[in-house]
């Protein structure tokens, strides 16, 4: 078993420090990949913090990884040694359900493998990170990346929140000519308008924050909208195709939902802790409107938004740090921040 | 302008009674009906005690009228005198906007004339429906009625509880191979459960009474659960695809949500007064699900649903109860106390 250096969070309430892990040696379908960058995804403070209540500790968390290859077993062939790659929030499923067979490993029936947190297949073994050296990943969970190598880093986060977004804007068929709304600019909304820009659709942010209207503006959205202004929400009624809504903190869902027209659908790709107040049901009923849900998205899906993105020269927005800066970058993040995904340079680990 | 006798309500508390109307000379696109049958909604109810808070009165409820047809104008080409036609909860909208050059006039951006409670296009007046001896409306938003001659009664219904089932079984593509829920057995359901078996689907009927099993296996479900019995719930986990959702009173939609498969659709026909606890994201998430709702139909599918019921032998199960009778009917209905739909027999009108 090959060690690997890492950081781990032993309990909620520990900062996280570092950490010796073993890694399995790879078999004859994996790829053993040196971790180069890891982004910070919400929902590795949510693990490490047992926010979910259900954390194994030590609990390694990273799940939006990208690295170089350094072996491949026997039966690998789509890597070889030298390959960049990413990994994302899975590393494994059951490989024998529907979903499965659809790629549509995110929504396996027996219950995908996260990236950390377990459990492995067959073993039940927890599982360990991107905030490591190195990792172990069967191949057929393996992403190609072929962004410029000066990109790599802002190319982490495509891995989560990049294809949270990207999956429920190509399953809702956004495009040119429809108007399309982004409701949240962080980590998850950033990456939306760009992608939901590229697919050519008019994009609108809606934002609490005014001071956001620019920033909003240079990364894609054709116009912003303070939600908190009731006059500004009211001349956008029944006017989206669709809306990518990105915001975990409850909040008033109908808000958005009149803003929808015929047939629209709003997407929640965010889970909060409290639940939203109850959505108007006569807002569903009079335009047949749709409240919909999304989860990451599979295998394939995720390599087509890789290859989507490094075509239109999409990548995230980030502030690199130092593994040894994570408790800070937490910290920031609960007060939104950062602009707008936090990255982990990996080589700092081993300093 | 032609008199015509009705039964209308003139306040809130005030008991339903006999009232003459005017109803307009026919116009060159208008057919004049004399009413056979008027089904009794809920609707009925609600806005003739101002539930809604929207009542004009003096308001004569009714929108699931069969009559026939005793003069035509000029330029009707579809109808002539003598023919059996039906009238729903539309008489008009404004017939330029894009859902109604789509057929989807429920859906016009300009809102639609309501059967009853109006407003009239172009006047603005209070339209007065189906309780009534006879109504005058624009060819376009009669119906063609092919039932034989002793089934009118039971195809009154159809016109508001039969399309309102009927469009999101079509809508959400429900046919052979699926396993689609209806959610209890009121007027809606108990259509919904008709109209879904005869498009082929296994049929589950929800309901919170026991003693509505023999019931519906009858009318044509394959299995009834009782909803408040968490185990026989629990059995169906993730198994729909597709569930419609006919109960307006306030309950736990995430029982529902939870036994969708993977992209399925639950769509709400009820709106309740008070809202429904707020349904949990995670089960949206998870399985990509979708929470929609759905408003009767439009005119072109009201035919379709008319024709296919013909065809398919599909009545509505009533109770046949004179004008007068309508208070007891109504404080019936409150106690879900019927099998499934009242229905006037207006003859009893003149008496």
């Amino acid at each position: 078993m090959p060690h690997a250096l890492a950081y781990s969070a032993k309990s909620p309430t520990a900062p996280l420090t570092s950490f010796s892990i073993e890694r399995r040696s790879p078999g004859q379908l994996d790829v053993a990949i040196e971790i180069l960058f890891c982004g910070v995804c919400h929902s590795d403070l949510h693990t490490a913090r047992n926010e979910w209540e259900n954390t194994i500790y030590p609990s390694v968390p990273g799940h939006e990884i990208v690295g170089r290859v350094t072996a491949v077993g026997d039966l690998v062939s789509k890597f070889k040694v030298g390959d960049i790659v990413g990994v994302g929030c899975m590393v494994d499923s059951c490989q024998h359900c529907k979903p499965c067979a659809d790629g549509l490993e995110q929504y396996c029936e027996n219950g995908f493998t996260g990236t950390y947190n377990g459990p492995e297949q067959g073993t039940g073994a927890n599982t360990y990170g991107g905030y490591s050296s190195h990792i172990v990943v069967r191949e057929s969970f393996i992403l190609r990346v072929s962004h410029a190598e000066n990109d790599l880093a802002a190319v982490a986060p495509l891995l989560c929140a990049g294809i949270t977004t990207y999956s429920p804007l190509r399953q809702w068929k956004v495009g040119p000519g429809q108007k399309v709304g982004i409701v949240g600019l962080g980590g998850l909304g950033h990456m939306g308008v760009k992608i939901a820009a590229a697919l050519g659709a008019h994009v609108v942010l809606f934002t609490t924050s005014a001071n956001k209207r620019a920033d909003a503006l240079r990364l894609g959205a054709k116009e912003v909208v303070v939600s908190k202004n009731a006059e500004e929400m009211a001349a956008h009624a029944g006017s989206f195709d669709f809306i990518l809504n990105t915001v975990a903190a409850p909040h008033n869902l109908d808000a958005f939902l009149v803003l929808l027209k015929l047939d629209g659908t709003m997407t929640l790709v965010g889970a909060p802790a409290s639940p939203h107040p109850s959505p108007g049901v006569f807002n569903l009923i009079m335009k047949r409107r749709r409240l919909a849900g999304s989860l990451i998205g599979g295998i394939r899906e995720t390599q087509e938004m890789l290859d989507f993105c490094a075509q239109h020269g999409i990548v995230s927005d980030i502030e690199s740090i130092r593994m040894d800066e994570i408790e800070t970058a937490y910290e920031r993040m609960l007060k939104s921040d950062v602009k707008y995904r936090f990255v982990v340079d990996m080589a700092t680990l081993k300093n």
